[in-house]
């Protein structure tokens, strides 16, 4: 007997969209070495922290110093005035949560993974595609069938559920990752109705929910009726607060949540405790922060710096006629590659001849292609630079 | 069709060990308010973070306020200057490794979880008992098999393989949680050797390394001939320098370890990239200011404080003359209940009787009955306080 590897490992794809593109990125910074390039692509902030949470996590390791003060192993589940404080953010919003049914997390991308371990090995997958690689990818590694439903331009990108898109889970995300597009309270209600007719469970991102703009549109899922009975909420700070790589998010999964006599949330807190030791207690500090009446003030206005990006790369595709949605409540641009163009070939030429380096549609599924993703993470400065660059081509 | 969810979890243990200790604690707080507890129980450190890591914690706050230097997302595998620092670290115990067989976790509790899908659904775990519960819990979760092999007194601890242990994957502490008991390298070539010939791949957990005297045991799985083929070490600087509020772990996984023609190595990485975002660039740079010459020096400074509490409680056994293992390489004692007593009435008395918290041996797996677990990470003084109650019964 030799130990069988988990062989799903090769079912999956060539390589990770973002390490594919580092890849084309560095072979082409060996050939033309020093050349400043214009990142559009990958979704990562630029700006840095902002005071209230650089202070809470001074303050913070400093406690880590302190005889008196110091926090060794925290609660599995998250520190109690973490929760507390991100239950009391919901609130704000009208939507009332326990305290105990928040988990903090090490960020979304961690939790997407980790939380498949609460559905059964055979479980299937609903994926609307374009889509963030890893929601697929993860499930592959769990040998799980997949249900690919493709979106399309003449519906936004925001596909509405019907029975090719029945599956025991189901990933939302809005607003999207790639697309930008944001589901309004009737679609999402729609979904949540489907959920609740077929006894799924919705693992819905929400990872971009602070560039909504306005109240009409949901931020959380648990706005709408009937999600307590069908709904897992991921959240992150990493876009809302630029913790990228500070690393933080958090998980809503409600009390009424039970499949075959089983709290889905019961089972999380089980996990948790078996599979972690909390998060740092240092980074929960800052993230606490981030709810602070000044931390939510100056995590706006980082927002806002984002926005701006956004809508000057809306108004100079609105001026040339390009199609796109995205932008006006996300941080992404997803458009149509010019002329018939693959995803890939327009990747390689702004890069090549203009250094601007945007998203391939085709890294987020087979009907992301003939699209490109745009991000106004960047300065502005650069933002307007690599806009004057695309618009030579 | 209604989602189902993974059952296993109701063939879990009714609680968690640490969870039926605290709601043990918190019944006899709410009988006795204000009461002090003698807390020897749950292995956690009481020292603050030395001020090697302070430091380097503060600057690299510092650095996600400023734009110049603020990081964002970071490799998931780990920030090149952590995964540097501590095969260096390996280095100089004479165990060379590659940089990119060095992956940063947030700890070895999550990594221990999250590995297991690195191995075919049907694979099954070997866990010598008493052992810490998250292997047996992490498995049971997963719906593999458990193959027990229990310990015993008459040989430290310390079992030799044989055709008993035979699993797919085999768990090794060593120092070990919660005997103190620890392989010499005789021991832990015969368990390297088993599991070449048997295909199998070793976990060993190498969490309480540091508190190993002396060179002639083995701290790293890798001292020993042919470990390269069959083993993946697992540590933490949780024990090693008061992380573990502060959480950050490492892993091994060497090139060499391959199975059906796959690269553990390789398939962990893509893992790591599907699965997570990396681990927090704050809590990096902390943790790599414990591999300085300042960090090395002041992190053992505080084990030895663990080390002088672990002497005491030696002593004291010794004079009454009760079996123990432990103590001398390791921050736990192993000690056998006195009169035949079973270990969770001991740890009744003691909490009563003398307000003392300890560790029942049968929360570690039954044949951990009529043992108890004490701790050296408590104060010097609280150690001595605690030792002069116990002595009282």
């Amino acid at each position: 007997m030799t130990t069988k590897p988990n062989m799903h490992y090769a079912d999956l794809q060539e390589s990770y969209l973002f390490r594919r593109i580092a890849q084309r990125i560095e072979a082409y910074e060996l050939d033309h070495p020093g050349t400043h390039l214009y990142r559009m692509g990958i979704g990562d902030v630029s700006l840095p922290l902002c005071d209230a949470v650089i202070r809470a996590l001074h303050a913070a390791v400093d406690d880590q110093a302190s005889t008196e003060r110091f926090h060794g192993y925290m609660p599995e589940c998250g520190a109690p005035f973490l929760r507390e404080a991100i239950a009391a953010h919901y609130r704000e919003r009208g939507v009332v949560l326990e305290t105990d049914e928040v988990f903090v997390s090490s960020g979304a991308s961690d939790e997407l993974g980790a939380m498949l371990d609460l559905f059964d090995a055979s479980s299937s997958a609903m994926v609307i595609e374009p889509a963030y690689p890893a929601y697929v990818d993860a499930n592959v590694i769990a040998g799980r069938p997949v249900v690919h439903v493709p979106a399309r331009e003449e519906e936004g990108f925001l596909p509405e559920p019907n029975e090719s898109a029945r599956a025991d889970v189901l990933y939302l995300c809005s607003p999207n990752n790639p697309t930008g597009a944001v589901f309004n309270k009737t679609q999402l209600q729609a979904w949540v109705d489907f959920a609740n007719a077929c006894g799924s469970v919705i693992l819905f991102d929400a990872a971009y929910e602070a560039f909504i703009e306005g109240d009409e549109l949901p931020h959380s899922i648990f706005e709408l009726e009937g999600a307590r009975t069908c709904a897992i909420e991921i959240c992150s700070l990493s876009k809302t607060a630029g913790f990228t790589g500070t690393r933080l998010g958090y998980t809503v999964i409600p009390r009424e949540l039970v499949r075959a006599g089983m709290s889905l949330r019961d089972m999380w807190v089980r996990n948790r405790t078996t599979k972690t030791n909390g998060v740092s207690y240092i980074i929960q500090r800052g993230a606490a922060a981030v709810f602070t009446p000044e931390g939510q003030r100056q995590t706006r206005e980082h927002i806002a710096v984002y926005k701006r990006n956004a809508r000057v790369l809306m108004d100079a595709l609105d001026e040339a006629g390009v199609w796109y949605c995205g932008g006006r409540n996300a941080p992404y641009l997803w458009m149509r590659c010019p002329d018939g163009m693959g995803s890939w070939d327009l990747f390689d030429r702004l890069l090549h001849e203009v250094q601007v380096i945007g998203t391939p549609g085709e890294g987020f599924g087979s009907c992301g292609e003939g699209y490109f993703r745009l991000t106004a993470f960047g300065t502005h400065e650069n933002t307007l630079e690599a806009l004057s660059r695309i618009r030579e081509i």
